[in-house]
């Protein structure tokens, strides 16, 4: 039961700079459980290190001799192995649900959000992943750096629209999990950490329902995610 | 407990066209939870009708002297006022997860299919709604339904792309709530029964996991919705 929990956790240049939305998702959801965690501060082209994981990307969470990769497969897992824990899902209809808000923030939310910060990424990035970034990320856009540098107001008007289901919920209730934070929270959460790391430019307007969520967020768990290090205030 | 159940459901020229995708969710949830309900023709501009619930839209339930509307508040109703049948939502998280999912059909699904299938809808309206109709969607959509009817096809493609979230959770579990539906199915199947009775076009395509989910949806609660009177097939 006291397997020492590491993480393998995206980091820039400054090994304090944890950055990656997928691996906030994780450690927020071990604060959840009240987990200790070692993390490992890992670069994309670091491959070899999560080798053993069968797959090249973070978070990468090893318990004891397993090896386990995929934020909602971890979660999962995490929900499963210690259920003298604090819940992540509440009930079987609750994390199954939890999985579209998990799939809307995977597929919608970090797009969007990709199109306001991507450009301040390369900045902080460890001299070796610089290429293997901008060669990847241009390839998946279909665009340069440069080219959507230069689109960054319209992209956040963008996601500001994208944000409405979510906007909508919190009007009515303090998380998106209901009266406190849980795995359907740190889920949308990891994308506005990542861009709160990473980039100097605000997402959402501070009169936004969402903004005042993304401080309780900041908060919970004795501040864990406000006490991170962000690179635009270094 | 056993006051009768009314609901104002919104019906074509025919009275058994019913057609309205908020109102397809309550009486999904009504059928979950094993409750009978009577249910009454209503047409857009038959506002009298309705307003002792105080605004214009329906669904609008009446439970002995009580007048209810909006169908997630309709749905909370029925959770908390008939605990002794099958629940919607699971628990406090699951109810919480699946207003997300609410807000995200209501906000992003329904104009999405909406620009599908609207300008099906004028030919199956009773006359005396026909003017109200026109007026006030192609206000809301700012052109008009000839023009909406000659992007159809760029429509169905947003469409499709609009549904990815839902097309990968339904890849990994048979329900949006899981291993048997609830209130998250109702939430999203409604846009699918609003299309499947007014319109002779097929939103999503035969291989979609998206289809066969409808599929599921149709034959949940005896039929109930597979039953549904549809316009394309009169």
């Amino acid at each position: 039961m006291s397997d020492t929990i590491r993480l393998f956790d995206l980091a820039g240049a400054d090994d304090a700079v944890r950055f990656s939305p997928n691996c906030w998702r994780t450690r927020m959801a071990l604060a959840h459980k009240g987990l200790p965690v070692e993390t490992v501060a890992w670069r994309f082209t670091e491959k070899d290190a999560i080798a053993p994981s069968g797959q090249g990307k973070v978070p990468v969470l090893v318990v004891g001799d397993l090896w386990l990769h995929e934020s909602w497969d971890i979660a999962e897992y995490l929900e499963d192995h210690y259920p003298q824990t604090p819940s992540l899902f509440g009930c079987a209809q609750g994390r199954a649900t939890a999985r579209f808000v998990n799939q809307w923030a995977s597929e919608v939310l970090h797009a969007a959000v990709a199109r306001v910060v991507v450009p301040d990424i390369p900045a902080a990035l460890h001299a070796k992943d610089r290429d293997y970034f901008r060669t990847t990320r241009e390839a998946a856009f279909g665009r340069s750096f440069e080219s959507l540098a230069a689109e960054r107001e319209p992209a956040r008007e963008d996601l500001r629209r994208t944000l409405a289901p979510l906007r909508s919920v919190l009007l009515k209730q303090p998380y998106v999990a209901g009266a406190a934070p849980a795995y359907a929270d740190h889920a949308v959460f990891g994308a506005f950490q990542w861009a709160r790391v990473i980039s100097p430019h605000a997402l959402t307007a501070a009169d936004d329902p969402v903004t005042a969520w993304v401080e309780r967020m900041l908060d919970a768990y004795g501040g864990l995610a406000r006490s991170a290090r962000c690179v635009a205030a270094a």
